[in-house]
């Protein structure tokens, strides 16, 4: 699970051998720290649309973060750890301009581990073809200032719908944090919220909520009940009775309490209701058991095949189908699945994973509408390389291969995945729902 | 434009040498030619959906292929070059056990250069969310598939909308044919026709119709331009006044027509009418022209910006405006523009090319409902690594790393662009608008 190249290339040595034979330099990502200041500081805001003034006093109520205007035509020196360019004006392709100059002045202000955001209108709520066209332009922006920045700087476009401007605080709370330094190059929808406004804690925003974690004995599942405990929540964590041992300890390490169950068992929704009967339904759900058994599909047996669709995709759906018809998730309540950049690209060797994975995103594509009728978003995160013991097992060469093809040159920690849970599950993020969003560092691996 | 690699691993000792280095071993794709047999043969013929029996009806019709009915219990080891399964019967997750079990079987009897096909019912199209999952899922399992399989193996997913059935002809007659040799890992979704059934001439499907070409001078706009004409259609080329004599010789050699233009002049539409009034509408529209202006955004100039989207993204929205406007697209008609992977996944040192890309994709998805009230559909393909003048002047490594990338292990051929083009044209494509396909041997990047 240690990356010893990211190490090396970090050293005063590593770094010079690197240069001198043009090998990836990866830099150590800064992750967020309890205690930390929550948003990158300083930041410029600039562009001219309708969420140029919300984003302003987003960092001025904070205090954490001075707002600089941004001046297109004298571009100031002064480094900054972020920019956020609002899109929402741009109405056709000319105006796109504006991206190039901003971009263009400022891109070398920008500090390593900077956090960019592009905001827009989605194409899909444009009225008229030039302004849909010229804001689906900025995802290939995005996209190739993500690839094209370095030093661990990240860039993203969210798109938010008229409507859903209040919506937006808890994603660029996230994005500007250093909670998604392993997120770039994502596209995000936000949409008029499927619940009512909440006060939020921002220090705490899980507080008073119960979380529900399959899988959670080790490694990302671990990673999730950690950090949803750490904002507040209290969390059931699940697993198989095989690994009662190590639940036991991953549920009082997080404070919460420990739920053995095989997900796959046919009395599983009904043991999950049993359990739902006696402690109170739950505010999060996030469905991150899951399992490979790789071979190509002539040699796979129907047994891995089977066992794959079985954990991976029919017991996140059986779940969420009956904790959505049986009230088992509350208003304002979150469920979120783990897919995978091979459900989205395909993979060799893992056609059963591959197909699960993509099914995953099926899952939250056909109950987003239905859980949206009880004020519950269905979303999911895509890992790329993720460095656990599932990945540890490859083999070297491949390995390295995995590690380095993607923007930041490294493989990703299970908090990253945990982070973006978070982001998905916050009770401010009523807004998002529907949306598979990659924690990959930009994998250039894709479809 | 030459891929020395590809003949020096096909050469007896090559073979060797590159089995013994575990190298990439990309096989020489077998192209359509005129006087082939149209369909690859023979082809086994499965699943259990509303769309076997059409499939068996066109291999009959033909009288090219042999059917071969799919025997899961005892399969037969007689090779065979394609296999299609209709899924559409496909409801649930569990039911996809079905596609394991004949890929499983199967796999191993699909000779060199085979062409799969699955069909399938798109999820939005689906009443049920386990019908809609499971038709999800397929895209994971298609997408493993076209990289595992190898030997120049292509495989596909068709998305066929309920009432789209009688669109799906000219479909899988690319998609089972030589033609589409370097698409791969696709999923095309097939709606109700934008126009009425036409009786269609197989060998010469653009018998009587006139196409417009730009960019046709050389290079992938003249492919476009000479596979047309072959398939019947009268080409006029056009090109910038500065490309007069290859123009000329180009439009000479296909038996049509040049016309110089430039695309961004601020008159381009008005000239264009004006030839309109004297020589008809068009059927067939193909925005190939394109430029690359590359650098990373802080070196790119504001000229380098401009031009590129001015030529790439504006040009085509502008004239199709004008000859959707204008009825310079005959119902039937057909809008095709080139996009690029760039386009999708972004890209260093493109910021501006693959802006512009992701606004042809926005382009298309603007326009394609407004075209289809007049019968025209809107188009695009988007390009991998294909072997042109302007990809013979990447530097070495980055080429060769360019041209592997892929599930094919090479770079594909202007005429791998031209025939995609020619089926979305294709008077009986009519059921294919707002699609975006890739012609890049299931390269590896995408988004």
């Amino acid at each position: 699970m240690s990356d010893r190249y990211l190490s090396f290339v970090n050293s005063p040595w590593g770094r010079r051998v690197a240069q001198a034979a043009g090998l990836p330099q990866p830099v150590p990502l800064l992750r967020h720290r309890s205690g930390q200041a929550a948003l990158v500081n300083p930041v410029i805001v600039a562009g001219a649309g309708r969420l140029v003034e919300q984003v302003q006093r987003l960092f001025t109520a904070t205090d954490t973060v001075a707002a600089t205007p941004a001046t297109l035509k004298a571009p100031s020196t002064v480094k900054v750890q972020g920019a956020v360019f609002d899109a929402t004006g741009v109405v056709d392709v000319q105006q796109l301009d504006a991206l190039y100059a901003f971009f263009h002045a400022n891109a070398r202000r920008l500090g390593p581990q900077s956090r960019v955001v592009v905001l827009g209108t989605a194409p899909e709520h444009c009225q008229a073809a030039p302004q849909s066209i010229a804001q689906r332009a900025l995802e290939g922006l995005v996209r190739s200032l993500a690839k094209e920045l370095h030093r661990a700087i990240t860039v993203q476009l969210i798109y938010v719908a008229p409507g859903a401007e209040d919506a937006l605080d808890s994603s660029l709370r996230f994005f500007l944090s250093r909670r998604s330094a392993y997120v770039s190059g994502q596209v995000v929808r936000l949409e008029k919220p499927v619940d009512g406004q909440v006060a939020v804690d921002w220090n705490a925003p899980f507080a008073g909520r119960r979380a529900l974690v399959t899988g959670a004995s080790r490694g990302i599942g671990l990673a999730i009940a950690q950090v949803l405990a750490r904002d507040g929540a209290h969390v059931v964590c699940v697993d198989v009775p095989q690994a009662r041992d190590a639940l036991q300890q991953a549920a009082s390490s997080v404070g919460g309490a420990a739920l053995t169950l095989d997900i796959t068992a046919a009395d599983a929704a009904a043991s999950l209701q049993d359990h739902i009967s006696q402690h109170g339904a739950f505010d999060v759900v996030v469905h991150n058991a899951g399992i490979t058994r790789d071979k190509t599909i002539a040699k796979m047996s129907e047994d891995a095949w089977r066992s794959v669709l079985a954990v991976n995709l029919q017991a996140p759906l059986q779940l969420s189908q009956a904790l959505l018809d049986h009230q088992g998730v509350n208003p304002g309540g979150r469920i979120i699945c783990v897919s995978s950049i091979s459900g989205i690209a395909g993979n060799l060797g893992q056609s059963n994973y591959a197909t699960s994975k993509a099914g995953v995103i099926g899952l939250v594509q056909a109950l987003a509408p239905q859980a949206a009728a009880q004020q519950v978003t269905v979303n999911a995160v895509a890992p790329g390389f993720i460095e656990t013991r599932m990945t540890a097992k490859i083999p070297l060469m491949i390995r390295e291969a995995g590690r380095r093809m993607n923007s930041l040159s490294q493989g990703g920690q299970p908090i990253d995945v945990a982070e973006t849970i978070a982001w998905l599950a916050h009770p401010a993020s009523g807004g998002v729902n529907g949306q598979v969003v990659r924690v990959c560092g930009q994998s250039l691996l894709g479809a």
